[in-house]
């Protein structure tokens, strides 16, 4: 659609006019007519085009004269840019008839190229003048450019996330160049300005600046916001909505550099506009008026979290005084799977071991630049601080959720917040997979919940929909407790595995129908009482109570199956059994194999200290038996004294930051 | 998609199951079957069906053995309702090898239909348990049900929005019904439950009332929220997110009635899901456990506008201590046209005389119920009450939005919103029209625009996607002061009037040309000096100020062309001459005629005082012959010293009720 704008002549009188290339001027020929005219002629320069509606063709072919009607236009156009301000001329000569002229009415123009582009087209390069630039469109043939929340912090001495800080930071790539183009004569006539504005709204969530090292130029900037830096002039915020910004002649790019300063939320849809206006001078008593808006759309990258079916890169545990030999074994773990360790120490986690439950290690992407952003829990315990001090960093970004009015329940631990990898459900795609959170049901009045500023958060990145599970059975609350998922040659490429004490009953059954009944469990554990597998299977009370978490464990497995696409053979049964706690809420009964540390091919899994059954754990060989054949290899740690004892376990005892997928989030079909 | 429910069965045991007609319960055999177990074998009653997965016929024709695997799994439904709890029944019969049996497992099943039912058909009629019910797609072929916000209000004495008040309203229509269909056992077995249930989200936009005169039943709520009424039990709210509900045996259908209490806004969508499930019992110490949950998804309803080309119901003005000539002509229009007319009076309005401004009369609609609704604007004049107290009443709703922190200006008045008439643009359908409101150009720090608030509600109906004009030009800033819609046979059906200065020099200079230079303007108004024809063209400054309002309103027109697909023969310029005020804001020069009221065929102008020409207004000819051409007629009201003097005209004087759009809005393709 061609942007057209009316523009009014008058006989005897020379109208100066801007006219930007790619437009339409619309000259009503009739409003300022002398009163008896009927007829008119135009003449123009080479440079100037124009056309007659309605059409009106010559009335005599000799005098090129038109007949003047009340709706008579001319639409005015121009191919390329000015060399020198009003080089270019209309002129329309007014008629009563064909012998008696009436007067004249003069146009001079002047041409100008403007463009504000971006990447619209998400190749990493801002390409110019892209048609689409002004919407955003999801999917490989959407458009519309990306934006990063400048989360991540550059300076690493009295740091804090870049959008807090009053200047630029000095990594141009952590936020979106916007190029402004020019192509025309040396200087814009008088009093006509080039702005970049936004609304209110928009402002509120990002942040503009200038490449001042370019073109550098005459106009001075009273922009009392650029206090830190005279290289890159702060020139939007929600300070400042508009701001003249410098013209000079010729083929002209002026860089500026975009940054996002909120996360989608719920009342924030992550979409941005940008506008670039000419103004047009009118008199000192009245605002300059925008002749010309071009204007492009961003929308702000989600937040984005790694299945574990996505290769490691660092995993991240805690020193306290009482884990040297599960740090030990971890180290091995790191070590063997090829990925950094990186321990947080006592002095900063004073014994607060739940790395899994503070922090959630997910990423950001663009095409031109991506980064590992930590979403810190409202949980608050001493680890509090380790995401804020020990990650947030150069390219290592940091976002968090506070809590509003309600004390946080064990629920807004992170080992309550998984993903699962991607999945096809009754044909629709997620190639990002779904985010799996754990609630009470929502037909419980007193039920403990994920806070909702966190749910809402996450609802509000749309690209990994996320689904609810019912984990408030549980006396920790959290979804890794129960389920897990690991990667697999076949099927989805992954499996789903579900803690499940029926699996438990049938081995325990079997290994006492086989004649080791009395094999005992927790042999070998310092100060905890051993107990036989004919004493686990004779014990009515620990029937009923994993009889009834079986029963929660499949509510949760019927939702899984429905929400993620899943057949039976896409689940695996871990043999775990829980007891109940003095609230009736449930405990794992010995190490929750389930919850796991994956690391590629490797399995960091807690040490069941199952029955001995001719010198091997039965636990042991059935979980290595079980994903041995996905080619997997389980790691078996001793965590019960210092994480088992504690309601937790491996997984709750550590976290893992992972390559991002390949799968770009803007492909998505939404 | 069919409903999967896993469920357990023991050896020598006999479980007992609900089951939902139009689910699926998936039976793990293996998981609890006896140690040495190879074989089973499937007996049930002719009422219950069974297969089995992955398939695994008999081993041998006479026996019926299937080779039990670790995922032999039997998939079991029913067809209909059970007439008794727990009469229907399967068993399992398990085996070492075909001679011997090894254990049996009995399930002893009650089948129940149970469907959560609204109007998703959008026909007026709640039909029964349609397959879209739980999603909400927009147009002809969507689907999904549609709420009302309960914003009239039922009583007249001490009155205040129905959803204010604690109990239910009278007029159910109002609401929209939804219903719970049941056919089972007269009772449901010991402990079940149904319960209908929202998300904290969704309960802050509704209330559900249960129709509680019907199936009167013995169980008892213990509802504290129900303190007005028994007949009409408040259900579901913010602060009762699942209640439980009663359960008759046979075919029955349970009403309730659901009432939105939020229009949507920037923090909210419109779409709430209201959820029934079928509660099964654990034991006292455990949650019950919702093994069935149903689902429907409603749309709050937006605010409507209604353009000059709806019918008007009703006409609205006051009556002052100076405008009794004004009253009497506006009388005299409303009549003409078949309007009602309402006066306010002066005790009401204590000599504020903007009716326009104070209110906007629009409408929410639905299949069962529509009526129009007041949005109130945050002005806050003295007539700031009317809207209220003589407005809201049954079947009459009244919306507001108060504006945060900041001071209203005058562009928040509501001669500054208005809506077009149906367009189309570049082939995008807004069979709704257009919102149109007016602002400072974006590119102006110091304007003066609408209160965001208000934006925000306007913005997020949707239905009539605003467009932002500029009128900050205006002293008033109204965009009621330089254009309207009248309707016409032809083209669009409406034409679009601007104010045109450049038409009121063109139409004086031709009475000039004509000999009539002399001819008197304000001719008749008591002591206002009058000016000739002469005078007015004569006067430079006069010039200077309209060429520039003529840009103003040229910038206009160029985006009213562009948003709403208009050509130039759809907008009609009227002769309007416009000056400065002190703060170089424009203000009409004369009855500013674009600020008429229309009235079907009936247009109330204000009467320009025009240069009388051979005994007629020059201004009030023209005007007759532009409009005569649509087939509407003028009828001029003298509003010179009541209304113009003191900066309005007879539109901003006025306000009109019109017919809602035969149009319903959720056939729009959004």
């Amino acid at each position: 659609m061609v942007l057209t704008r009316t523009l009014r002549i008058e006989p005897d009188t020379t109208t100066a006019a801007m006219y930007v290339v790619g437009t339409e001027l619309n000259v009503n020929l009739d409003r300022r007519a002398p009163p008896t005219c009927k007829y008119f002629s135009v003449q123009c320069s080479h440079t100037v085009h124009y056309r007659i509606s309605p059409p009106a063709p010559p009335q005599e072919d000799s005098t090129l004269l038109h007949p003047l009607t009340p709706k008579s236009t001319l639409i005015v156009t121009m191919d390329a840019a000015s060399e020198h301000a009003f080089d270019s001329k209309l002129s329309v000569q007014y008629y009563r008839d064909p012998r008696e002229a009436l007067g004249k009415a003069v146009l001079h123009l002047t041409a100008v190229e403007i463009s504000l582009d971006v990447d619209a087209d998400r190749d990493g390069v801002v390409e110019t003048n892209n048609p689409n630039k002004g919407s955003w469109k999801w999917g490989p043939r959407g458009h519309g450019a990306i934006l990063l929340v400048n989360c991540d912090s550059e300076s690493t001495f009295r740091k804090s996330p870049d959008t807090e800080k009053p200047e630029i930071n000095q990594d141009l790539k952590d936020m979106s160049r916007m190029v402004v183009r020019t192509k025309g004569p040396a200087q814009l006539p008088e009093g006509y300005l080039l702005t970049l504005h936004v609304s209110q709204t928009d402002a509120e969530t990002i942040r503009v600046f200038r490449d001042g090292k370019q073109n550098s130029n005459s106009i001075e900037f009273s922009n009392i916001f650029s206090y830190f830096t005279r290289d890159y002039p702060l020139v939007l915020s929600a300070d400042r909505l508009c701001q003249v910004i410098p013209y000079k002649g010729g083929v002209v790019e002026t860089d500026f550099f975009v940054e996002g300063l909120r996360f989608p939320d719920k009342d924030f849809d992550g979409l941005v506009t940008i506008n670039l206006s000419l103004l047009e001078p009118t008199s000192k008593l009245f605002p300059e008026t925008p002749i010309f808006t071009d204007k492009v759309m961003f929308r702000v990258a989600p937040w984005i979290m790694t299945p574990n079916t996505l290769d490691p890169v660092e995993v991240f545990v805690c020193s306290t005084s009482d884990n040297y030999p599960f740090l030990k074994a971890m180290t091995h773990l790191a070590k063997e799977s090829g990925c950094k360790l990186k321990v947080c120490h006592q002095f900063m986690n004073r014994n607060d071991r739940w790395m899994q439950d503070e922090m959630e290690l997910g990423y950001i992407d663009s095409p031109h630049q991506s980064f590992p952003v930590v979403l810190d829990s409202p949980r608050g315990g001493p680890l509090t601080d380790f995401s804020y001090e020990e990650l947030l960093g150069p390219d290592f970004g940091f976002v968090t959720r506070s809590a509003l009015c309600k004390e946080v329940s064990s629920l807004d631990s992170f080992g309550n917040l998984e993903v699962s990898p991607p999945v096809t459900v009754h044909g629709k795609s997620y190639p990002l997979g779904r985010i799996i959170i754990g609630v009470a049901f929502p037909t419980t009045i007193h039920g403990r919940n994920m806070t909702q500023v966190v749910q809402d958060f996450l609802w509000a990145q749309k690209v990994q929909e996320p689904i609810a599970l019912f984990s408030d059975w549980l006396a920790v609350g959290h979804v890794d407790e129960f389920m897990s998922f690991v990667p697999a040659p076949d099927r989805k490429g992954f499996r789903l595995l579900l803690a499940s004490p029926d699996a438990a009953y049938r081995l325990f059954q079997n290994l006492q129908h086989d004649g080791h009944g009395e094999a005992r469990l927790f042999e070998g554990v310092p100060g905890k009482k051993t107990m036989s597998v004919d004493d686990i299977l004779s014990d009515p009370q620990l029937r009923y109570t994993n009889n009834y978490v079986q029963g929660c464990i499949d509510w949760n497995r019927d939702v899984l199956k429905k929400e993620l696409g899943l057949e039976e053979g896409d689940i695996i049964d871990l043999p775990i059994l829980f007891k109940m706690d003095e609230k009736n809420l449930a405990v794992a009964y010995y190490p929750d194999m389930v919850n796991m540390i994956v690391l590629g091919k490797n399995l960091g899994v807690p040490k069941p200290f199952g029955p001995q059954v001719n010198g091997q754990c039965a636990l042991e060989a059935e979980m290595s038996a079980l994903m041995g054949r996905l080619g997997l290899t389980c790691f078996f740690i001793d965590d019960f004294t210092s994480y088992h004892m504690k309601l937790g376990e491996v997984h709750c005892g550590s976290n893992t930051r992972r390559q991002p997928f390949s799968f770009r989030w803007w492909n998505l079909e939404l």
